[in-house]
């Protein structure tokens, strides 16, 4: 049976639904003319029907009951931007076990459950497409799995959180102080009452677990990802980083080579000659290295009413196609390479430290003697005097070293006598010194 | 009959054809498992069979007669990648003919003739891709033609030509001269001995057809793209252009409003802030701009043996992928929207001027009455003495005006005897300022 139109079954009427359906009423012509089939918002789910709203919908397309989506056999494909891990999983997987595509913002859901939604998809012959889940208006999970699907990903960097970057390009921008910022972000909304996911980097952590799977051809797990949010980070921290020439960016990094593969988050000094480094506000950015491309990134709008929006429609539109082909769900990739994590003493990076010690002779001598003892070898030093109370701060940077290296001349250092406090540590990404 | 190889005509062994007969070579089982057949260089058209090469291939693949590809029946994709006009198109036209499917890197052949070949392509149900036409490395095509299939792009912006990105690049930084730059870029291989096509904007020209014809779905021509090289641009404009805030680019700028569109090619003040101004060396990067989405950017290598034929093989395996869905030439968009070109007094931007003038009372005050008749007003202004000749220099920066009245208050101020020369001018993109 031929499909006369596209009914689809909208989840959601937030920010992001509301721009889905501004997009698809008002750009009916170009869709029709992309897919040859008007398509339609037949159904809404929201909480609540009466709620002012800043759209006009005809009041009997709202439904606050899912299964009017669910179960009328005329939605074709549900577009969920509802959020949330439950009921959100629990209605997509309702709606592919009855046939239904699937156009999903979700991230949470993606991250944590991405392997059984697409094994349930390819198995119903069901598209599953989920752009919109990581950096709003980039069409960077596309590029992966098209673009470079005869390269050989071995790095995916990515400021993929939008409320962090502001914060952090605040902070050095201005020389201001994290909660001062932080409130800010609140008042002007980029920044929750509870900013824990953001600031803590979960949230950068769900979007790097959506794109190493895809990139790497493994399932990684949350759980995989070593997390560090920002909220340690100092303005002082941000003025040496930006002296020894690098920016504070809160990086998600994830990389494989022979050993294995290694996914963290965590606040990173990208050094300024890094197209990453000038991202600024609530800008997103991946930064792709594929051994036959090299280096490749792709900015534009980490969130956003009309920027996630569109990136939704677009995939509505690949859905719409899919369906006149008759090939839904036959792009689901399954990951067919071997997950090997890899350990702490096979991940290498360079290293900044900063710390506090009494101001006196042979302290640093014993410090540089703890680092040689763990292998790492020093890049650039810089001690001063802190006048007042008699005590010297060292800024470091380490050539690279590894992980478990680091970590060791860390804890030994935490536990002599002549250093005061270990101030703050951080991985360096990009510059000349390896 | 089902496929149990695809077998691909590959013309042209250059660096990109080595490239690609490497990708496909050492790939092949990624290239499986993506597209589930295996896929097998069968002819390579080349011009001499006997040449030494970097590339160990049977001398039984090579053919000097484009017929032995043309005419097998067994070949099902051409891969074009010999360059130049012709013979390129006659055998991509004879190719189409036969039914076979095309993935070129022929941007000049494409920007020339594209509408035709994509025509006949449509008509015989093959596919043509040609994403290595345009900054090498960078899907900007495939996120034009998917990712913001359902936005409206307003304006493209592309540094789409490596060497004078080079060029202007080492010129900013190092303070240098252009014709010692061009010099060491021809040594290096980034530049040409005839750097005519890259240095006068012809060869960012082209893409700027190619970008633009497909994100406005409007059929441009060459002709219609106005166009300005670098081999004007002198170390002092850039010294004077970094002052103001700006780095000098080599822009391709497409543009579109409700009045009618704009492609222009010309040395351009970037402004700091602007993504695009930090994109330096031979890299290239696209920045669009959708009524939706807002601001992206891809950024990556503009050429390369291995960047280049990554995207080619993404292409071909776009093409294997199509075949098995028997959906081959579907995805060819038709140029739906009517052209209408801006007149001169339709196309605003703000401008740079740097001029030569008598240091004399008065003189100021008649150039700034030419700019006020012509409905110019100023943004800055810099004089100063040149002392030695008792002439002063004048660099200005305007608001938005037309190219229209910007040209006529040029022509007006050329004809003044207290002109001593007009030194350079520019457009300017990004900042503040409006």
């Amino acid at each position: 049976m031929e499909k006369q139109v596209i009914k689809v079954g909208l989840m959601g009427l937030g920010t992001v639904g509301t721009g889905v359906v501004r997009i698809i009423e008002g750009h009916q012509e170009d869709l029709l003319k992309q897919t040859g089939l008007p398509i339609q918002v037949e159904k809404i789910l929201v909480r609540n029907k009466d709620k002012n709203r800043s759209i006009d919908v005809p009041i009997e397309k709202l439904t606050t009951d899912a299964n009017e989506i669910l179960d009328s056999p005329e939605i074709d494909v549900v577009i969920e931007v509802m959020g949330g891990i439950h009921p959100a999983k629990e209605y997509i997987l309702t709606a592919l076990e009855k046939g239904k595509h699937i156009v999903t913002a979700n991230k949470d859901l993606m991250a944590l459950y991405g392997d059984e939604i697409l094994s349930l998809a390819k198995k119903n012959h069901c598209d599953v497409f989920y752009e919109a889940s990581v950096a709003g208006g980039i069409p960077i999970l596309r590029a992966l799995s098209e673009s470079f699907s005869s390269d050989r990903i071995t790095k995916i960097m990515g400021i993929v959180n939008g409320t962090t970057n502001f914060i952090l390009s605040k902070m050095s921008q201005e020389g201001a102080d994290y909660h001062e910022v932080l409130a800010e972000a609140q008042a002007l909304g980029y920044a929750e009452a509870d900013p824990t996911s953001d600031v803590e980097g979960l949230d950068a952590a769900r979007k790097m677990v959506i794109l190493s799977t895809l990139g790497f051809h493994i399932p990684i797990k949350l759980e995989e990802v070593s997390v560090r949010g920002i909220s340690q980070v100092t303005k002082e921290d941000i003025t040496y980083a930006k002296n020894l020439g690098y920016e504070m960016k809160l990086l998600g990094l994830a990389e494989q080579n022979g050993e294995g593969i290694e996914v963290s988050v965590e606040p990173t000094l990208v050094h300024k000659s890094h197209p990453l480094a000038s991202v600024n506000g609530v800008y997103n950015a991946v930064y792709v290295h594929g051994q036959a491309v090299g280096e490749t990134m792709f900015y534009g709008p980490g969130a956003g009413e009309l920027p996630t929006a569109t990136v939704v429609v677009s995939d509505l539109v690949t859905v719409v196609k899919n369906m006149k082909l008759q090939v839904n769900g036959l792009g689901i990739a399954s990951s067919y390479n071997e997950k090997k994590l890899k350990s702490d003493d096979q991940r290498f990076s360079k290293y900044f430290l900063r710390m506090i010690v009494p101001d006196q002779p042979g302290v640093f001598t014993q410090i540089s003697q703890i680092l040689a003892e763990n292998e790492i070898s020093l890049a650039t030093i810089l001690q001063q005097p802190k006048s007042k109370e008699k005590k010297a701060e060292i800024i470091i940077t380490t050539h690279r070293a590894s992980k478990q290296s680091f970590t060791m001349a860390l804890a030994q250092m935490e536990k002599m006598e002549i250093v005061s406090e270990i101030k703050s540590y951080y991985r360096i990404e990009g510059g000349e010194t390896e």
